[in-house]
């Protein structure tokens, strides 16, 4: 959709890109103890006989459900409305109870785009506190912790020894499941919840959220920004990008949208969204006073607050570690202050020679976010935004303050991660792993990147998908994908699919490096069919089967090609794997291994070997 | 080209991509300490008064030069030639000494793809060493050396200290610049090629090459492979992958052609090359016994080693520690034997039953590398080729035959480098540079990517640049390109770009975190000028300006935009450095610092500050 173009909520369709099936995949569900936990997972079926299904972690809900009929007019199924209910500790409200959330319901000229919600938003009743922490910390298993544990499984229980083999990884000190549970299970997601170290995005307004956990004991998750600007996109553009980013696995969406329209853009993510939303109130607070950042006020921020709770955004980005005592700090710094969120407290904090209002009300902040169960993710708000200002003062104090706050929320069995750098060249990445879980007390990690070098705009998805995938292993939780298009401009559907393909890749090597259960069951699938040349099977264990498949149609179309043993890079005679399946095919029709072969110094089956005629591959045609 | 159509020499010319000017940018050349040895740099000019031109390493040759009129027809001047003819250790030779070169230059039908030398092959005078590490051994400093010296430099004393100033760095061992040389002298580097932990790959027939060093004390290079295959691509489609591969960075080049017309494809390579060619010999070889491994003889690959020797290659790929008692050790891997070199030794000990020729030829293949000076590239024909397999026994059996070979090696005089993997879940990296260095006596390293992951078909230039700057700065001196068509077909002159693109980045995040001097010089006026809106300078500072400049102009094509304080993704009101401008400005304007402002606690100033206006841009048009 043009930007220009104008957004009609009535003729809102959803992207048919979203639901188009995925190939040789079906979505399945795996029941629990109760028969609404319903655990999607995509099967991706395999050619041959002794090829299992291999099941993959599913980010992207219904829209791939081909039994599900998608209207993004009526927002998702909301699949824990009843979880939440039982446990009677909220109310039904009449009416919204932010000023800012019913002036933007009583204005008519909004009619024509605004999501037309039915659902009364929720709140704790009085005294309550409905966070998947307090829960935790009291004993109690919730349906949703029961659904992650099944969810991060991945039915590896139904699959061979053989394909499950993989190294033991390095952990640096994390829960090893070589030794502990090598299974994960719901009482283990109620513990880690229950110390701080994991935490489960799921505002009880958006019911439609399929539980995830954010944890460094747990499978590394990728968050995908998406948001308008004052300069381009439409509510249906961003609507497409969250559907397209949960396509290709993005496990949480942060809607940073600064343009027009933030309440209603949000209140349609959220309502079609699977996947827990984040965002960054600060920004929509600046917009309602016209962008001075120095006429915010806690009252402003306090109900942008609750607007937003009340729309079910499942974590805030919070920027109270910027306090004034340490925006000095950043004066001889390269790129002095590159968060927004960062930048516009600094600035309040200038002008009125104030405490930053989101420190000194930090415990009201915690009162929300109880009500509505909405996790903090502790900003950072001083990253450093070049390698030369890496690791300075400016971002450890801050990074102190939040270890702070993080206790404060804690009090309040409220849930936490930190944010995290930036730009860090490698050799300094490690450094804020260890610094972050001593500091703040192991809450999780959620870093940007880290870009390991400046000097490369246009790739910053490699720059710091290599710093994400080191930190990753070092231990943090969640990966925020950075796209190609970081420094330049607003990313498009493209760059959002670049950035994912970028931060999967790099959230699964830390769990191959951590030896995560299970992690490297992909990789054995993928790998043995493309030793066998199962050339579809190779493509649809792939993160992008599309791509793969037309890069290896560029040169080899026909349909012959997709079994052909060999393919452009090589041609036919120089196939590595084609001669070493020579070689073993040799070998089985003898009934020896090619080893016991070798080993018991068979010349004359060398000489067989030729006799029988090795030219065992027909020459290309050239 | 289409691989369809018909190549002519006659009709040859320069891909006009590579000879297009770099935006902001001049080749200039450092004068060494005599006329002709001319050290070429890029320079690229900034906008403003205090940023100085920044040089950068510049691997295009003349290609970049507008002063050279370029014709592929008749290559590359020999800059070399004088240096070479000088030593008086070599001499032309009436006829090429290889029957197989011989043959292709009597084929009549070839004359009309041949490429027209006029050059004479050089050989050593009888008895004489031609090896860089000969005359490094002896204590003599060669053009060749002192060229490389100011090359790494990259006239970093020209600078001033603030755009110096890095961080240390973590070496892991390596020497130490911080303490030690803080430039790289001459000296420096006949002592690291005397020592054999660099190596000057520079063929005495390959004059038209400029100089460069691998070696882990010194800028982490890369190698680009090109070449066509038995199913795509032209002599003219070659020659322009290798123009465009050196145009964005290539250090190095590696011909794999295992197609039409090799021999004369890799003339129109290594005639028109400024930077090392190498390539793996065996597969020629190959294509000489009809494909049939079991058909190859030392005598055959002994031709084809002094037929490429006397056409300039500068290093060749020898698997020679695919040992037949190796073999059986692949046999319970998951994909086997992926190197294609290592797959036909393999074919062929099993065949014969009898230890691979090239390790029992070994020392006749060092007298003919230092006749010509060709380096050894001692191949992992049993790398890892998947997660699965990675740093098995099969793989470290072949590493400690390396080192064993490489003692062989030095024995003569002959330069050295040491392939590695592969396939590597990240914890497992180190392990492979620690027992290359100890096991292989410190011998460079250079190793393809590791791809940290095998589940990304068609994104394994991102799998393997993780993996990539990982070993580069444990230590490793050189990184073999991987593109995103790795597994599914031949890379394009795209797909090369792709690759160099993840490399470079790769290799440069590597001298980062290695703190080698100068390294952090780019990111320091890159991000200067992405801090103060200079958006050209930042576009033309990146490794690729076109594609920043490109995604930048996608939403904000107006000239105007391009000294806007601020972009598309975060529109007018968002942007953090405009914010952390304005605070800066204030403070300026006051004449107290920031710092100082804060710090003495003045909240008059504050006051003013609101008072002056804080206004200071303008709302965006919405």
């Amino acid at each position: 959709m043009n930007a220009n173009e104008k957004f009609v909520a009535a003729e809102a369709l959803v992207d048919s890109a979203a639901i188009a099936p995925l190939p040789n995949s079906r979505k399945i569900y795996v029941t629990g103890s109760r028969p609404d936990i319903r655990v999607p997972m995509r099967e991706i079926t395999q050619t041959g006989e002794n090829n299992p299904p291999i099941s993959v972690y599913d980010t992207s809900g219904a829209y791939t459900d081909p039994s599900v009929n998608i209207d993004i007019r009526r927002g998702l199924p909301a699949l824990r409305a009843d979880w939440i209910a039982e446990r009677n500790d909220t109310v039904e409200q009449t009416d919204l109870s932010s000023d800012y959330g019913r002036q933007r319901l009583a204005d008519a000229e909004l009619a024509e785009l605004r999501f037309d919600l039915v659902r009364r938003p929720r709140v704790a009743r009085a005294g309550a506190n409905v966070t998947q922490m307090h829960y935790a910390r009291r004993g109690i298993i919730t349906p949703e912790m029961e659904f992650i544990a099944i969810r991060e499984n991945q039915r590896l229980e139904a699959l061979t020894e053989d394909l499950r083999r993989q190294h033991p990884g390095h952990n640096f000190g994390a829960v090893s499941f070589v030794h502990a549970p090598k299974m994960i299970t719901a009482e283990f997601v109620r513990d880690e919840v229950a110390r701080g170290r994991a935490i489960i995005p799921n505002n009880i307004n958006h019911p439609e959220s399929e539980p995830m956990i954010i944890g460094r004991n747990f499978l590394v998750k990728i968050n995908c920004n998406i948001g308008n600007s004052q300069l381009a996109s439409t509510i249906q553009d961003e609507v497409d990008k969250m559907t397209w980013a949960i396509r290709w696995g993005g496990d949480t969406v942060m809607d940073l949208s600064t343009g027009k329209n933030i309440h209603e853009t949000r209140e349609w993510i959220v309502r079609n969204s699977p996947v827990p939303i984040g965002t960054v109130p600060i920004y929509q607070a600046l917009e309602k006073v016209n962008g001075k950042a120095e006429d915010l006020t806690w009252e402003i921020f306090r109900d942008t607050l609750i607007e937003q709770a009340e729309q079910g955004v499942d974590y805030f980005t919070i920027h109270a570690g910027v306090r004034l005592a340490y925006i000095p700090m950043t004066a001889k710094r390269m790129t002095g202050i590159v968060s927004r969120g960062g930048s516009i407290l600094a600035k309040w904090c200038l002008s009125h020679h104030k405490e930053n209002f989101l420190y000194t009300h930090f415990e009201d902040i915690c009162e929300i976010m109880k009500a509505y169960d909405v996790a903090f993710s502790l900003g950072d708000g001083l990253r450093p935004g070049s390698i030369y200002d890496a690791n300075d003062e400016a971002q450890l104090s801050e990074l102190a303050t939040l270890g702070e706050l993080t206790q404060v929320a804690w009090k309040h069995d409220v849930q936490v991660m930190i944010e995290g750098p930036g730009h860090v060249p490698m050799h300094m990445i490690k450094e804020n792993m260890e610094l972050q879980l001593k500091i703040c007390h192991e809450a999780p990690f959620y870093t940007l990147g880290p870009l390991t070098t400046d000097i490369a705009p246009g790739y910053d998805h490699i720059t710091s998908a290599i710093g994400a995938a080191m930190i990753g292993w070092y231990g943090t939780a969640m990966l925020c994908y950075v796209t190609p298009k970081e420094h330049l401009g607003l990313p498009d559907k493209n760059d959002v699919k670049d950035g994912i393909m970028a931060y999967k890749i790099a959230a699964h090597a830390a769990d191959l490096a951590k030896g995560h259960p299970g992690a490297q069951v992909r990789d054995n699938a993928l790998s043995k069919a493309r030793f066998e040349f199962r050339w579809e099977d190779q493509f649809n264990l792939g993160l992008d089967p599309d791509k793969s498949r037309e890069f290896h149609d560029e040169t080899l179309p026909q349909d012959g090609a997709k079994t052909a043993h060999f393919c452009s890079m090589c041609g036919p005679h120089f196939c590595s794997m084609k001669i070493t399946q020579d070689v073993r095919d040799y070998a089985a029709k003898l009934g020896v291994s090619e080893a016991e072969a070798l080993q018991k110094g068979m010349e004359i089956k060398a000489v067989e070997f030729v006799k029988s005629g090795s030219e065992l591959y027909k020459r290309a045609v050239s």
